[in-house]
């Protein structure tokens, strides 16, 4: 760690730091520029308790942490991609892989649909909301445990891994008793109860940036999964909240080579979520799949003119198949393969 | 709900707007402008369906509600001001309450001091972390039941009720059992789950904003408590996440009038987090008590510079006795009291 | 332009809202919904003035435009995709434009090495700052005129037309004398008096995004370009701000497709200034390609280590050379071509 | 300044980076941490080349500078308080000053009531814009020249210096010759050739915080006033760009106590742009005066429901007065005081 002292430090001022620094494990190592002292903590910051404190400190300027403090995620400690295995699909191998399917689970007919319709167009998971954050207690909250039982049940139809929301604590066992990767909304993706419990059920685990979650915050986030023992994380960008208005969220694709330098996992983008507008969806995927993302995560609805959520960012089923034959020579020219 | 063509829409689909319009529960008011065909959409929004699936069609340039969509915590529901009752205490009356303490219990000795030292100056209600949120796993979460029983134990000695945050769905019994509020931190203020199970208790809730939180979604987050049947909301701005650097947050003081415009309830300002910055506390408080902040929630340390968490944010116990003899005059000047 | 009184309005503080409506030159159509009554202004707002002031009345909740503020500039005034010339080179075409070169002109060295360079591996336009807006006084602020003049010397050389920002209403004429196409840097985006300036020399403009600027105000300073009797725009992206502070921007690619919906000008995307990291531009500068980019504007220089400005974003001459091989299947994926 | 190499380079690699230190005028200094290696490069930065080209290295993991980069306004360069005399006035001393008056002057008559009025109330310098900055070129622009001529006549009328928007370098003699205080708006405050031909006139600048700019831009863009010879400068905050869509900006009252303790120089509030809401006028004014603002420019209209621009954010001449009266005891309990 780096810690700045401000000019005109007496050094009387200056030792009561160096002493604090020893006393929580560091060496320290002082250099004297022009205007200011500038004092490197020698030490495993990620062992030794952080300097934080030293801010607070009258003659202290700032302190600047050197390491990192993700470790488990972090590409320094696993150099290689991670490729994640759910049922025989490989995520983060070389094939592109697209999981797609409702917003919300709403009928056993509009899942049944769909789910056989995006298999037959080259999607090889299955996504669908059984219980559904919304920002208004008056809004319709998903089915719950019946659309659990209808994911289980399109699963066996098609054979599609599900992926599904997780929001509670008290729902672990039962969403993971039906879905195949749990995903952790933007909402919860800094409750890290949430996401130590859903981490103990060995699932994959999909987790969302925050809507104003830092990189860094984000692969931290992804720590907590990781130090309870799972390493099966897909980190998905689905939009950051912006001063911009046009769009729901800006899609920060960039996310995709920044998460992919600091980490080994892979990547997943939301271009439904990202702008919250059907129009947008397949420029979106088309970005995403050049610049290397490993997944996709669509929402299709067999008809978006009358879904229960969302219906103005959902591909009817045409428009998903024409996405696909789309993304393929995209994904072909950047050394990838797709389905279908 | 207000609905806009877009140009050159032909009339069979314009008709067919207006035949989902009146299956969806409204009546459709055309208005034809000189570009574009305007559709009024009479009925009660917050009743009906939301028509929000309209901007999924193609002859759809926008739709735009005309009611919000709060409606328990409005302050067109309940014109007068709210006043919640903790204790002997009351929150949103004349009085401009203090709520202060350690940002982490870290022990005994550190808790007893500050609970003591803050009642003398005039904090009528101790703050004292036991649950902690961290953003990195690495980081002390705090001393949990242990940290909930030394508040316990405070409280008996000073008389001052307890303000503890609540991090998890599984410890709602036990937080209850011990806090006179149960605070809902930044991280978690759209965890609608958190926020039913914490409503059900009947505790008063005081509901952080979260990091990149429109006050829109804000006042719903509020109304899940009261939609569960509790109607003490406090609403505490703590800062939000903006592009300036030099502060953690910024602290959006602005927050004061706009809830107070659109709400009932009180509105409590974090300094402490608000800024990061002990320096700036001071200013922050002054600022919340001459634009109408009901309440201030600040960090004290008897040894911020030895604090387990937050050093930097956190007032000695001089600084904050200096602090409540600066804002006495304000809260005069402004028409309200401060204790002390 | 639809207006929403407050509920429980006045039927007199109706009438006067109506008068006024009358008297801006709208026709007011009333509806009456459950809790509000709204009010539809009928007439061009475009032509007549705005209706704004209304929102200073108390009875009025809320104003909100119907038309679009943009008008030569929009897709609904030009169908049909816009093409700009500049020398031998078309833009907004089929082919994917390349524009390359230095950030800033250091020495006539640097700048010919460049130059022919980035012309062997297919860039069509040279770029290179002879006039920098740097945000400290103390910084290197270009070499003015004599930059100016070397652009000229490796047009001559390399047959390539050169790009260079204009930042002062007292530099148009020096440097529309030796630019093909001004560019407006995002710190100017909304210096209207030099938008009409640069606008009235009849050269093409770039004009980049401002820092924090919604499609909706970017859009309107092109019209201000248009306005001026000038349609030789090219809207250029090069990264908004935002919370994140990995990169010093973030680049917003999905304002390619946004633009391209509403505007039938060139977009154009620099990845250098986007994310101020040379490792990021490849990434970036595929996404853009993919999405639909008319052009690219990238930075570039023979030894960034020993760049006066922004080397930490600039490419070398190899690393350009083989982006530029890297982006051609790209281009061909999606229906376009590039030079090389 | 403070290099950190990324983990695991080369020894040689390291040689480098210390003699491009030493090349570029710094004394290098190693210290070899658990991970990395952490080099202090001593020397003044402020007069130095700046290391910034070191980012482009790809041994450097990040440069980070150790002085802050603006020197003349700092605190450090002037500890005791700046004040600015603008003919009687003085800013930046005991009294809170108060500049008001219309958003644009629209005619004669409604300067004159005005600035009677606001001079009645206690204000001490007469604001009124005569070239305006419109986001669309179809908005009315000011009245120009004539509007400047108003505002002289209403000077010589009131005794009230003018503070009034310059827009354009072709404009600096002109508005000079009638304003006292010279206003940078929001748009322009990276405007730097703007800022020097402004600085250059020798009046009072008061600059506007641009809508995304950091405390430290802010400040450098100050420093290229004072750089120019002219250390008159008054910072003033009016509202930064934010997600929050309820008011058209977030006011950042934060401003006041940082810029305070990193410069020497007065701080101004603009509540009426900082809002852009009149009933939020008067909240965000006792904020200011609690938080130390040194003073306040308000927009005043006689009749705000037909101003011309920025209607819905103008305080009537009785709601102007009210508040003068509110803002009294405030600035009192602060140990300020205000005319009037």
């Amino acid at each position: 760690m780096i810690i700045v002292l401000k000019p005109g430090t007496s050094s009387r001022d200056e030792k009561a730091v160096l002493t604090e620094i020893r006393r929580l494990g560091y060496k320290p190592h002082v250099m004297r520029g022009v205007a200011h002292v500038v004092i490197g903590a020698i030490g495993d910051e990620r062992v030794n308790p952080p300097l934080d404190t030293l801010r607070a400190w009258a003659q202290v300027e700032s302190v600047t942490p050197v390491q990192k403090r993700h470790k488990l995620v972090s590409r320094q400690a696993h150099p290689a991609n991670s490729t994640i295995r759910v049922g025989n699909v490989e995520i983060g191998g070389s094939e592109v892989v697209v999981m797609a399917g409702p917003c919300s689970v709403e009928s056993e007919k509009q899942l049944m649909v769909t789910a056989e319709a995006v298999a037959r167009a080259g999607a090889k998971i299955l996504r669908g909301g059984a219980f559904k954050p919304r920002t208004s207690p008056y809004e319709f909250q998903g089915l719950g445990e019946k659309g659990l039982k209808l994911l289980s049940k399109a699963k066996k139809r098609t054979g599609l891994p599900i992926i599904t929301e997780l929001l509670s604590e008290d729902h672990v066992d039962l969403v993971a008793e039906h879905a195949d990767i749990l995903q952790i909304g933007a909402r919860n993706a800094q409750n890290f109860q949430l996401l130590i419990a859903a981490a103990r059920t060995g699932k994959a685990i999909l987790l969302k940036r925050g809507l104003s979650m830092k990189v860094d915050e984000w692969l931290l986030a992804g720590e907590y999964v990781l130090a309870n023992g799972n390493r099966n994380v897909l980190f998905c960008e689905r939009g950051i909240r912006t001063f911009e208005t046009y769009t729901r969220n800006t899609l920060d694709l960039g996310a995709i080579p920044i998460v992919k330098q600091e980490s080994h996992l892979p990547v997943v983008i939301d271009p439904s979520q990202g702008g919250g507008r059907a129009d947008l969806v397949a420029s979106f995927c088309k970005g995403a799949v050049a610049m290397g993302a490993d997944a996709l995560l669509i929402e299709v609805h067999p008809n978006p003119k009358e879904a229960l959520s969302d219906g103005a960012q959902q591909l009817d089923l045409g428009g998903f198949a024409r996405l696909m034959d789309e993304l393929r020579p995209l994904a072909k020219a950047v050394g990838r393969s797709m389905a279908g």
